[in-house]
């Protein structure tokens, strides 16, 4: 007997994910399942320990107090890692998302060796690892973001331009670290902060099926939204939108080809073009890391440096252009600008629009198709989390047998 | 009380559609359900003649009889037609997907206005309605194929550039035509064609969730399966490959844009070339239709005219960084290429190829991700009528209530 819920218990799951908390009826009409189904269903999860009733005095129909279901809030916790070339951020949430603790770490010095940017990262999730064990809830996994090419199934990172890696094998490496205690899931930032602002847009009642984040780290990378799911490519590899060739003679990348994206809008050549052009910035006194270099990039433009300002105008047009192209294959919902291009967005916003229309084939509807995400530097790792509590709904894992 | 299957009926059908037949036990196992729930809901379908019961004398353990599950094949009609500037096809197929009959008809004259072209498709149309009623079946619905922008939901073609048509009520001269006896479904040929040939591969034990399909009409356009779903974009404007621009300062496009793919490796575009470095053929004797252009310029090929072949090998190289594009995006299991494509394949498919790995990111695994569609010119007519039965099986429609 297989001791996980059935494919209807997971539907009722992820719908509450998605939706919670939710009447009983309501459950059941979002899910098409028949009455005594999700009845049969709720009371089999609620006994389970996986979800929770929650009463809700005199909100329903003439003042009569409403239970509402929700996912079980305090047996569980599901922890987040975005292990990064600046820093290491992680925090640990209930099943409802409910953020108990977030940890933020400096990684630079470590962040060329994997071994030793590991052993940073183990330090940080045992943070983690001691809250939960306080908080006496069971860790459901770990889900870990790295900006790169990922693959998911064998855990490992192909290639990290920003970290300099390649073949790491970073699910193994932080299973260790966490000394077998929670299952390990890698994705690449893309994927969790698509992820985190799809729940995002679900939980503010937005009924949209799709959806591509844009990242703002070294280059380009898209987190796909279809049909309401992730979807990350037959081999994983979707969503290298960087390196979609928009020059026939362009600039040349660092994959080693001329004219893609990331010469003219990833976050890399952002920083190099407007520090290129801002005044009395000498070569040599630039920046590290990525975000000083995007603070130090804000606080020029923010002075009124005319050709940082003119810089980022331009590299907007160019991101413009890339959303178009995104657009005409994919016609997403929304397209959103995401990390450190939240952060440049008073000034890459409106020239980026005006080339994104400018580029549509057909004129789009009158909602703004592209947009900043409001989400900010933690949406990988807060996707990364709810990726983890999503490997139970789908049915990838098994929750503990009961509580 | 709703008179369709609810959400798990629903998903039993769907898996019919697309592995039946099964047996019980791979019927359960296949759609996560549990043993109980699989059994009252296939009586209840056998019960209300949407499925059958199929005995297969001796094949199984022991050589005992083994009883399939399908769906029912003896009861309904799917019927699918092709809308185009050359031809109108159409076919009528039982729920298992049997083809019950084929109509093929020129349409050249009628093509420039709607209302002739309706009337032509309208005679069509009856004479399959004739065979449904003369088998005693009763017809689920048509699904309308036409190459253009479509908006499904109103059933209305925003734009058909091979027809000249903008802003169709095509779902409403149809449905007249039909006298109101069927629903009425429209959608692009490429979205139907990539619906036929994910079935054609399910049906082959292909386990793959996605496919690109891009149609060789006019221009080029892209049926995206991702997730085992056609993905049709937020307002269906997806797959419009065909205007990705990939020159900066390329062909002018009949969107008014430059460089966009269709210039180099849009079917017209491909003919146009072809015929204008063809050895002794001038440029007043051109075909007229797309479809005699096509058997001009394989014949010319065929004969070893190295200025046709040429053209073409150039196409191909086009198309190739075309479909790497694609790869770049959405990393699809196979891009096919389909339609006049097919046609032309053995002069574009090895310059594709060669093009297309050398524009690829990260190499390929071994297997060759460009593919020519084995389905040919019915894909689009078939998928249309495969559509008709999917909008059941997802709920979209409810079946007739009984039997």
């Amino acid at each position: 007997m297989p001791a996980g819920p059935d494919a209807t218990a997971l539907q009722v799951l992820r719908h509450l994910v998605d939706h919670g908390p939710l009447s009983r009826p309501d459950l059941q009409q979002g899910t098409g399942l028949a009455r005594a189904t999700t009845s049969a269903i709720t009371n089999d999860l609620l006994r389970r320990g996986l979800l929770a009733e929650i009463d809700t005095p005199r909100s329903g129909q003439r003042g009569r107090p409403v239970t509402l279901l929700d996912l079980d809030d305090t047996h569980y916790a599901v922890t987040g890692i975005e292990i990064g070339f600046d820093k290491i951020l992680a925090s640990v949430h209930t099943l409802q998302g409910r953020e108990l603790l977030r940890v933020e770490r400096p990684a630079e010095a470590d962040a060329v060796n994997p071994r030793a940017l590991l052993r940073r990262a183990a330090m940080v999730l045992q943070e983690t690892l001691d809250l939960v064990e306080d908080d006496g809830r069971e860790l459901l996994g770990v889900g870990v973001s790295v900006a790169g090419l990922v693959d998911a199934a064998s855990g490992t990172i192909k290639y990290a331009p920003s970290l300099g890696w390649r073949d790491i094998a970073l699910s193994e490496g932080v299973a260790e670290a966490l000394g077998g205690r929670a299952p390990v899931l890698i994705d690449t930032t893309a994927n969790y902060a698509a992820l985190a602002e799809l729940r995002e847009r679900r939980r503010n009642g937005g009924t949209e099926a799709s959806l591509v984040y844009l990242t703002g780290t070294y280059g380009i990378s898209a987190g796909i939204v279809a049909g309401g799911n992730l979807w990350r490519g037959e081999r994983g590899m979707a969503g290298e939108v960087g390196h979609l060739i928009v020059e026939a003679d362009g600039l040349r990348c660092v994959c080693g080809r001329n004219g893609c994206l990331d010469t003219r809008a990833g976050m890399s050549a952002i920083l190099d073009a407007a520090l290129g052009a801002a005044k009395g910035v000498r070569r040599t006194s630039r920046p590290l890391t990525l975000s000083a270099g995007v603070d130090q990039v804000a606080s020029l433009a923010q002075s009124g440096d005319q050709g940082v300002v003119e810089a980022l105008a331009e590299a907007g047009r160019w991101l413009g252009r890339g959303a178009a192209l995104v657009c005409a294959m994919l016609d997403p919902h929304s397209v959103v600008l995401g990390g450190h291009y939240a952060r440049l967005a008073p000034w890459l916003l409106v020239p980026a629009r005006g080339a994104f229309r400018e580029s549509l084939l057909l004129p789009g509807d009158d909602r703004e198709q592209l947009q900043v995400s409001a989400l900010g530097a933690w949406a990988p790792v807060e996707g990364a989390a709810l990726a983890v509590l999503l490997s139970y709904a789908d049915g990838t894992r098994a929750f503990p047998s009961s509580n």
